[in-house]
Order: C-alpha cells, then sequence, then structure tokens
C-alpha cells in the first residue's frame, strides 16, 4: 500500500496507476484528495502484491523514481503487517477493556504486545488475555518513570502507542520517540474544555452535547491532530457522574475508530490536520 | 402553567399538586427536576383552567401564599397565548424562511409581529407570508441603530426577539430590554470557537464534528445559558464552503427547536444554564 | 418508589403527591405521561423513606386505597433492591464482556448470579470476574436444555433475565416464567429485518442506517415491547461483515441502556409498548 | 466527468487514468469501489477539460474502445451542466418550501423547471420564487392526470423528477419515461412501515426511532434503490403529530441530501441498491 502526498498536479494518478499496472499488481482501492487552499494532493492506493514483479522489499526503491518526479512524500505500508502495539492505562478500566477485547476478537490488526500502567490494579485481567503487564509506578520521580516507561517501549520494539485515559503527561522526548505514532483519548469535544475536568466544566457551561477526541499527541498539550470525534446529547437531568458515565461509552467507541484507522492506515497527517479515507 | 424554582425542601410537590387540585384544575403535565449541587428545585405544572374556580387574571394572587411558604421564584404563563416575536435578520436567509415557514404552517405558537433587518433584501419575502418588514440601515452611527430597532420592537410591544443570522451586536441597553427574551443562534458548538469565523477556525483545527448553539442573549458576548445545541459529522473532503452549507441546515434546526421550547414555555434558566423542560 | 398507572382522571397527582408527603416521604424525582389515545395516565414517584411512617413492607398495604379508588395498577420498588440477574449467551462475547464489566464497574444496580451458555467458551472470562458459570449444551434434545435452563433460574431465584446474543428460541413456558422479565437484543432495527441474517437482508436492501433493538420478550418472536433502539449509518463500502461489526458495537450499547432502564425501574409497559422515563 | 462499472479485473484504473492523462485533462476526484460479492467495479472520475485534446462532444466516442475492452457500463456527465428539473408537490408544503429555499440560494446545480401540484394551494410561492406553477387536478379520471403530468414534463424536456411528498401513486408509463430519473421522499426507515400511515405504525409499534428514506422511483412501490435514509429518536411522549412534525423535518433535510447527491453525478446504482460517492 502507498500512501503519499505531493503539490497538486497532473499526471500524478495516471502515473502512479500504471506503476502498479506494469509491475504486476491489482489496484483494489485507491482514495484521494486535494487540499484546494494548500493545493496538496493526497493518495492512498492499496494493491495487491501476488503476482508484483519484484518482492515487497524492493517495493520502495523501485517506486523512488516516480516519487522524485512527483516531489511525493512517501510511506510504503503492508496490509499484512501487524505493528506492535502498546497500551498505556492508569486506574479507569474501560478503554482498556474494550481494546483488550477487541484484540482477543481479531478486530485490531496489530500485535498488542504489552500494557503499561501506573498502577497494579488491572495485572490480572491483562494476563488473562494473555499479554504481559509491566507496572511502572511513578513513585517520587516522575521524570524517571516517564524514562522507564519510553525505554520499555523502546526495548520491545513498540510501533504504535494507545493511551488508554493514561492520566500521566508524557515528556517531549517520549513523544518525539514515537512520532505520530502515540494516540490519546481526550475527554471533550477538544477545542472546546481544554484541560483537565471537562465533564465538570461540560456541566457548569450548561452544554447539551458533550463529546471525546482521539487525537495523535504532539508536544502541545491537547493540540495534536484529531483522528476521531463524537458526542452524545445529554440535559440537565445529567450530573457530572451521569456526564461521565456517558462519556466513558463514547471514549472507548471515538477511541476504538481511531485506533482501527491508523492501524488500517488510513490517516495521513498534514499541517496539523489528519486526512482519514474510508 | 406554573414555571417555579425554590430551595429543595419536603411537601413541594404535594402542596402544588393539592393548591391545583383544590382549585379545580386538572394537571395534565409536571416535569421536575432537583439541582443537587445548589440545592434547588425545579417545577413546570401545566394544567387546565377550565373548571378553574377563580379567573386566570387572579391565579397569581391565590398562589402568592403557597410561593411565598417555599420561598419560590414562580412564573405564570398561559398555554394560549401567543407572544408577539419580532425576528431580527441580515443577509443570509436560511433561518428567516424556515422561521416563515414554520410561522405559516401553525407550528410557532407566537404571532409574528415583525421582521426588521439591517439588509433591504428579505422585504418581498416577509410581506408574501402578510408579516411587516422594516429596514433599519447602519449606516454612519451603529448607537442610533441599535437604539431604533430597540425602540420599534418596544412601541411594537415585542415580548420575543429572535436573531435569525443578525449579524450586528446588540448593546447592554438592548439586552436589558428584553431579559431572557432575546434568542440567538451561534454558528458552532459553544465554548468552541468563540467568536467569528467559526467555521474557518473549525477547518484550520481539523475537527470531525461541527456544531450550532441557540442561547439567550446576554451582555456576555457568547456567554449566554445554552438552550439547544447539536452537531454534525464532517470530514477532510469538507472545505469551508462545505462547513458552512452543512452548518446552515444545522442552524436552521438548532434555532427552530430552541425558539419552540421558549415558546411552549418549556425553558427555565439558572445560574447561567437551562433546564429544558420535554 | 412507585411505579403506576390508571385511568386518566383528575386528583391523581395531588392524591399521591398527600399520600407520601403526609407519611413523612419526600418526593425526590416524579415523572408523569398521559396517553391520550387510550386516555391512560403513568407515573413513576421516586421518595425517599428515611422518615417514613411505616416500615417498607408495609407500604403496599398502606398504598392500597388510594390505588382502589383511582383503579390503579401498581408496583412498588426499591431503589436499593439489586435485583438477582442472569446473563444467558452463546458464543458472540461482545455483549457478555461488556454487561461483565459494568457489572464490575458498579453501573448495573443487580446482582449478577450466573451467567448460563450453550457453549462453553466464555467459561474462564465469567469466573474471572467471580461469576459462577453454567454451561447448558443443547444436545440432541433442545426442549430438555431449554427446560433445563429454565429451572436452574428458577431454582436460582433470579429475577430478571438478559439474553446476550443468545441464539436458542425460548419455549412459551421459558417467557412465561419471567414475565416482562426476559430482555432480549435483536440485532436490527425493528420491525425492519425481522427474522435470522439481519445484516445480510440490510446489506441486500442497501440500506444507509443500520440499527439495533432491545426488547422485552414475549412468545411472539421479535414482537416485545421495544425499550431502545439506536442506529448507525453506514454505506456501499462496508460489506456483510463490516455491517456486522459496526452492529456489534451497537447492540452493546443499546443492550446495556435498555438493561439499565429496566433495572432502575424507569420502564412501564402497556398494550406492547414502554413507557421509558428518563 | 466519468461514471463507470465493469467486471471487476486488473488494469482499470491504470488505463482509465492513462486514457485521460494522455488526452490532456487532469483528474481532480475519483473515487471507486469494488462490490466483492458481485465482483463488480465501479468508479466516479471527475477531470477538468480545459486543456483536452478534443471537445466534450466527442469524449463518449474517444473513451468507447476503453470502455468496449473491460466491458463498461459508461456515462459520461458534465459538472457544468444543469439538468432541467421538475418538482411534483401536492398539500403539504415543507420539503418544496425547503426546495425552493434551496434553490433560490444557489444550493442545486440544475435549473428548476416547473412546479407541478395536484392542488393549486402553492401557485403563489412557487410563482413568488419565479418558477412556473402547474396546476393538474385529478378529478375524475386519475390515469388521465398521470398521462397529462408525464406529457407535461416530456414537453418541457425534464431531466430531473423529484416527488416533494406527491401524494399519487405513479403509473408504470410515467416511472418508465424517467428511468432512474424519479427521487422520491418516504416518511419512514425502510424496509420498515411500509405503505400508508408510517408515522401511525411506528407510534403503534413504539419504535425508538422514526426516519425518512429517499430513493429513486420504480415500478414497485417503496422499493426502489434507497439514496439516503436518516433518522431521529423519538419517545413515549411523542404522539402521532409530534411524530409527523419531528418527521417533516427529517424529511426535508433527507430528500435535499438526496437531490444534491442526484444532482452531482455521486450516485450509480446496481442490483437495486446505489452507490453514493462523496
Amino acid at each position: 500500500m502507498l500512501l503519499l502526498s505531493c503539490p497538486d498536479q497532473t499526471g500524478v494518478v495516471a502515473t502512479v496507476a500504471d506503476f502498479v499496472w506494469r509491475n504486476g499488481g491489482n489496484i483494489i482501492d485507491a482514495e484521494q484528495h486535494t487540499d484546494e487552499v494548500d493545493g496538496v494532493f493526497f493518495q492512498r492506493v492499496e494493491f495487491t502484491l501476488d503476482d508484483f514483479v519484484f518482492g515487497r522489499d524492493r517495493l520502495p526503491d523501485a517506486f523512488a523514481p516516480v516519487a522524485e518526479r512527483f516531489g511525493m512524500d512517501v510511506t510504503v505500508r503492508y496490509s499484512a503487517d501487524r505493528p506492535r502495539l502498546a497500551i498505556l492505562a492508569s486506574r479507569a478500566p474501560h478503554c482498556l477493556v474494550d481494546l483488550l477485547s477487541r484484540s482477543a476478537a481479531g478486530e485490531l490488526p496489530a500485535e498488542l504486545a504489552v500494557v503499561v500502567s501506573n498502577h497494579p490494579d488491572h495485572a490480572d485481567l491483562v494476563e488473562f488475555h494473555g499479554v504481559p503487564f509491566v507496572h511502572a509506578p511513578v513513585g517520587d520521580d516522575p521524570a524517571a518513570q516517564d524514562r522507564t516507561v519510553r525505554e520499555l517501549l523502546q526495548a520491545r520494539e513498540i510501533e504504535r502507542v494507545v493511551l488508554a485515559r493514561y492520566m500521566r503527561i508524557l515528556s517531549p522526548e517520549f513523544v518525539d520517540a514515537f512520532p505520530q505514532r502515540i494516540i490519546n483519548i481526550h475527554h471533550s469535544f477538544l477545542p472546546a474544555f481544554v484541560g483537565a475536568e471537562p465533564y465538570r466544566q461540560a456541566s457548569e457551561r450548561g452544554v447539551k452535547v458533550i463529546g471525546a477526541t482521539a487525537h495523535y499527541v504532539t508536544a502541545e498539550l491537547d493540540e495534536g491532530p484529531i483522528i476521531e470525534q463524537d458526542v452524545t446529547r445529554v440535559s440537565h437531568r445529567d450530573g457530572v457522574d451521569d456526564l461521565a458515565r456517558a462519556g466513558r461509552d463514547l471514549e472507548v467507541s471515538v477511541l476504538a475508530r481511531a485506533v482501527r484507522a491508523d492501524l488500517e492506515n488510513r490517516v495521513l497527517v498534514r499541517g496539523g490536520r489528519t486526512i482519514v479515507f474510508h
């Protein structure tokens, strides 16, 4: 699969399609998008490799001349690959439980390699699912914990990180170590109610709709590219606890959809925004 | 109908129900809500007056002892009353057209007394519907126009004002003249994207959902009590124009629902938030 | 708490409120509904018993004269009661996993007494949560299995039964043993796509929205009173598998909301339809 | 723009892209879909004609060899074309008013050539918008009215027909005269509640969600390919009148989205189902 972006110009679609076809691939899905404001063309081309004339290792090199000609930024991914995934969690179990269940049901094209938590609470549940659990307590030295977790993920060759209501702010070093590879779930409709206690803020403002937002993590807190959002209606009857409970259900479904989109290589990022192909 | 709020205490429901029943009314709908954080009780009691032992004019006085006993803040409304309604509009026609159609279809329990606009564009359409139209241009003196419109509404004994995408900020004097009687439609999911050009802001932030918010107008811009909100999903494919078009449909439906709730006396306001009974 | 229905007539609200108040209760929530077509009045009155003048056992008798006077059908429930709940499941784990998690998180006001399945698959998971699991295989004699399960639930004094994608049709004797006490989740927007394989039917008809329906089980298959429904948008891109996956998420949330509404005593049934108070 | 379908096979995407590029076009949008069950490939390719080497009249002939080679079913459309549109209405104004407003606002890429109604009610409104209105009463001879309307549309060279709550069943001859060119709005979530009075049916069944469905009209009543559907939540509080009012708003928005999708050439039909590209 090719994920590419380049300055908008004529001939890109034809040339890419021709490249695939001439080398024995068959395009099974192609989506494109042109950002007319910035003049950028994006494309996701999924094709079979069964009859491809050269092995998958040589694909990037073979495509390089095309990429160079159009000034493309290209990523090559293979649908059959299952990236090594880590989940970071704290006390709240809902997102963790959901991801464990989906992983067990085969809904996530990834290898769930480890669950790390700053609390010991969910060790049994994680191990019940046959997934390694690591307890990384914060203790007196938050920076040391952050470093420990980062090194642990690097040692295990983790390729994607999901923050399943992980209640720690990651250091810039941590974020830099996994560029556009960390997905967080924020319990509000960003950019409304940035920061802590969004349900309390929502209750005080008297909103009629609450939301949840899944986004890639960047150095700027709550400012990373949004992958998925959704909302649910609430009313004056809902106290802060009710908002929190409705919000948990929303967090579960929004995070699951974002993680799937990412693992299925359907997300491109540019300029702080995402393009999420279907 | 009684709309009441008071400190939460025992006996309120029984006493109010008993008052209605003993005087010959029949409760056809009653909804209540207790704000447990602030300890406030709210109730909306709708009852028939056909067999009431005294005329509707004497109802407030007759109820006064009950209100005093429980420290109630009481509003008496009559379902049969149709408040005099004014719509303020500018160039964008969508909310105006919708409200005119709903008024013509008998969906709004109000007398649509006048449409005022700072532009002459929609005079023909408004008059086609048999509603007086007044053109109040801004010219060189915005304060004078604000005053002119306010005095015009007061002279016509207007009881509710709907800002149907009216692109003027009302003066504090204007707002004070119609306390909790002015409904505005804001083209974002407040409190996100406060201020001008919310669709441009939404596009730049890359949100996956856009919203609209109907609220009572207070002296603080975009801060009044929210009556109704709703959202619609968008994607990277939607440019600013697409967001604006999807947003217009949302504005129409959110504003219509808020205006109906208000005219049906289903909205209570307290502490910057609303209670919207069904 | 009183759940009552009676022919619509004057004085019911006042009399019930007076009964509660005079005996030392404080109404904390009351909702009512009048079905104007059939002339029936429904009410749910929740009140404190702390200062009640007689014990909870004597409440039904004390209220009997009021019930008789108005021809009421009355149910007395206690918020503090936690009915004994059984879940029946088959191979599909999603609804079962969700209910186990919610039960563990304290979201369900019930005592989860047993999980019964016609397959052994989920024994470990259920027991991990500390809930008894019974495997009741169908074998050669489906009627015997039906009877075995029914007797097992009766022996364990089960008060509510949730069919969490249980792939067996219950016998009339089973249904009669738990009148309005069995909740099923059907994987379509009933009454569309009655019967087996609704996702295949939906795919073939080319619908743009799929749904799920939670309902009480009656002797008529797929015809019981609907408690909750919801839908999600789909498109031509979604094959039968995608519809099934989207549908599973919908089934989970619709069933959970229905079970909560039932356990919180917010559902009244009349004439094949439900009234679900908030 | 090319709308095409053909048996799924290798080389289609590349060949079409190459055809466009070699002849001077630039692809600005391309979407494709493969129906894996039936083995059919669908594509919508939108491209500029500014630098095309031959005029638009010769495009179909030039593309014919490609179409023949792959066994394609091809439609050529031009974004700049504005098909001649007729609206058929009866007494209910809501869909008609909405389409007139959208047409006036420039939201519909069509020339609104005539509104025909079996009632005279909306003549003034239609003429206010500068659109010809024809009153075609049914009288004693429904078949004659059906023929009159059909001939009228043919005489005016109408290319698309929208039934905006037109309360007549079209004859097979009428439907045949505009194959896949007539869009109807049905006031239910088809296939639930087929036939007359769906809101009454919905109320009696006690559903918690109501819907509306826009579809192409075929000889089989309520069975044509679905273009768009949507739903809204309702509750026991909503009587038949409330369902009808909520339904009207739904009908307006669903019909408008379907008409736009059709006019923007985003809909392909195959085997009773639609593919609606974005």
